[in-house]
């Protein structure tokens, strides 16, 4: 055996020790995961938890075939909403009726530039700040309330880190709390203090910290807050997302989607829209419940695990994983997200360089077929980043050490140029 | 025996008989109903489709479980919206890429009146017109567009069968196809090319038709449409909704919240919205996937029936329980419903008079008690409607007669009054 071999034993031996170790080794066993296969993109769809099995059934058996319309108030129905959106705003540092599971991400963020924009209609602000490299939907919803209200608003799209971002025309910024591609963590409280120092709202997007990264909007002292439930809360595909909204801004905040879910008293039927009290306006349409209950159970699979101790793994674990693919893959990668695990969110990206540069596609497609799922995001065709998730609740770091193994095997053998590789499918 | 006993057991023979030559018995095997539960809720919750348990079940276990982040592509996911979309359009006389699965029929409403409205931007036109007694809902969207936009566009609410219901202002008039208290279904044709010949915009609530009534969106000439997934299409609670666009407004129409579902390569990640071709655009953020899966198993259910000859089954289940009732309640209810069934959807109304009126919701529960599932509508307090949905894919003749006997037996026998009757639930 020579000597890299040996080291590489004593390496993932190492692994295997910190995983014995592990505080939250006991949550991987609330996950469905195949023995096969290294998931390492809970950053794009969470795992399965076991409890949505039964509980899905159940509202599927019980609750709609026998319940039927009784349901609504016998099953709880009318009340999940809000009480998965309260059970969501505890990890967030948000109180009772701050938060409310509804609609999708898009929708919802929607709402809240809407929102934000009127409670500045008094004033000459009349801009939405983005960032240059948003998320590309939150871009685009921007973009569609811009075209919607026709010339009484704008949007910025700028280097937010600039000293000049806000001015005195900014109505608004919207921020993704952890970047898509990179990974950066954007810092909430002193970028919250700047925006307010200029006198504007600020809307944070937090689909790919939530669940994931300590937050505390109250303490940031944020405005509006969106997320996914589909990514770090495990909801299941498409799970409803949330929005949260600041106790002082219960009273004035208007949501552009004034349906029957956001009336004070829906089952009155008044003919005059009356908004409910807090967040609870911020619903507007029947939710889809099956949708909801798998994402209650998604939630409920990390609550108690603390958000400090899942923080200190997902660090651990894309620690080791940076290590471990440097190590192995020397100059045919390059890290893409900030070395500074505090800048840092939960999942890492690369590009690669040499003969695999442009390559980034298939090097994925390579090691899903070796049972490695991370996913692809193309800065155009073929040519992007690779990106790995650590949700810590269910990756291990044995997870990460084999990842990184696997990653190095595929550009150093070349797997990835086979043609199965190279052909782009609809999605991911 | 004496003679009333007879004949009731000859009108129940009679039923029965027409049962056993219902050329739709078949269906109803393919729903999970109770044998002691009479289920006349359809128009708020349809029954559910057996299809349902296995599909949601492999799709939560397997598709999600085991497929995870692959399954938007391999199982079909990403095409869901469009696939159930274009299976509902089918039913409403529309071709594909016309008919969306998406969000909430509220959150669809929204974005049928603002793109409408953005139609008609050119004009002078500044008014969306609705009906004095819309669906609550409807007018709330309707009412929060109009303070969202503030100031550009009015709202008036009026008897939409004046002849001076539109005039030179009107931008878009929204209907309801079927009225949710009364059951009165509007004439879709003529109403259309009234408000085509004032120049303005339709868009068309098919939430209480949908499934039920034949529809033509194309020989009405309709703009567009929007309805509910979880009333007649069977789609589970708060199943997504569905949007139509007629083809003559895919190119210029703008939804205004234009998420990455509804952009022509989502999976590019480019920076700039780029709304796909035909209704697709209208898809806003990621869709609850497990909430369509139902969707999809709803409309299967129903799809292959033949809307005719649902619609014949229908109109024969209500006139024969508004003949039982009227026969055995006598002065006690009123029809609320139009008479003819031309005018009528699949759902009858009445109120209760002399004594038992104001008693309406108490009527209600008390045949819930009994296992007759009907609903109330308040019109104020305990008094208002008392509802009863025909879904003929399911329901018996021998439901809707035993029916109407136990409301004539609720109201003879005064047992609403039991205080466990008089207490209101939250919701239904």
């Amino acid at each position: 055996m020579d000597r890299a071999a040996t080291n590489d034993l004593a390496a993932r031996a190492e692994a295997r020790h910190l995983d014995a170790h592990d505080p939250l080794a006991f949550a991987r066993e609330r996950f469905e995961l195949a023995p096969d296969v290294i998931y390492l993109d809970g950053n794009s769809l969470g795992a399965l938890p076991k409890t949505a099995i039964d509980r899905i059934s159940n509202a599927v058996r019980i609750e709609w075939g026998r319940g039927l319309i009784g349901s609504w108030n016998d099953a709880g129905w009318f009340d999940l909403p809000r009480r998965v959106g309260d059970a969501i705003g505890a990890m967030l540092g948000a109180g009772p009726n701050e938060c409310l599971a509804c609609d999708s991400t898009s929708v919802n963020l929607y709402k809240a530039l809407s929102a934000a924009i009127k409670l500045n209609a008094d004033s000459k602000r009349d801009t939405i700040v983005g960032h240059v490299d948003e998320f590309p939907t939150d871009a685009y919803v921007a973009q569609g309330l811009v075209q919607q209200l026709g010339g009484r608003v704008r949007l910025s799209t700028i280097d937010l880190d600039r000293a000049d971002a806000f001015d005195a025309r900014t109505a608004v910024v919207m921020l993704t709390h952890v970047d898509y591609k990179s990974g950066a963590l954007r810092e909430m409280r002193g970028v919250t203090e700047r925006v307010h120092a200029a006198g504007a709202l600020v809307v944070w997007d937090l689909a790919h910290s939530a669940g994931a990264v300590p937050i505390d909007l109250h303490a940031a002292d944020a405005d509006f807050a969106v997320g996914c439930g589909y990514k770090y809360l495990n909801g299941g595909p498409g799970a409803p997302a949330f929005i949260w909204v600041h106790p002082r801004h219960h009273r004035r905040f208007e949501t552009p989607i004034s349906g029957w879910f956001g009336h004070a008293a829906p089952f009155d039927f008044s003919p005059q829209y009356a908004p409910a009290e807090g967040v609870a306006r911020a619903g507007a349409g029947t939710p889809p419940i099956l949708s909801i209950i798998a994402l209650e159970c998604g939630v409920q699979s990390i609550a108690d695990l603390g958000i400090e101790t899942l923080r200190e793994k997902s660090i651990a674990l894309s620690e080791l994983f940076i290590a471990t693919a440097r190590k192995h893959c020397g100059d045919s990668i390059e890290l893409a997200s900030p070395v500074d695990p505090a800048h840092r969110g939960s999942h890492v990206a690369w590009r690669a360089k040499g003969a695999a540069a442009g390559h980034e596609y298939a090097i994925v497609q390579a090691l899903i077929a070796r049972g490695v799922i991370g996913d692809f995001r193309s800065e155009g065709g073929a040519s992007g980043l690779i990106r790995f998730g650590f949700a810590p609740a269910y990756v291990r770091f044995v997870d990460a050490y084999d990842a990184a193994i696997q990653l190095a095997d595929v550009i150093a053998t070349e797997s990835y140029l086979r043609s199965e590789f190279r052909r782009r499918a609809t999605v991911t």
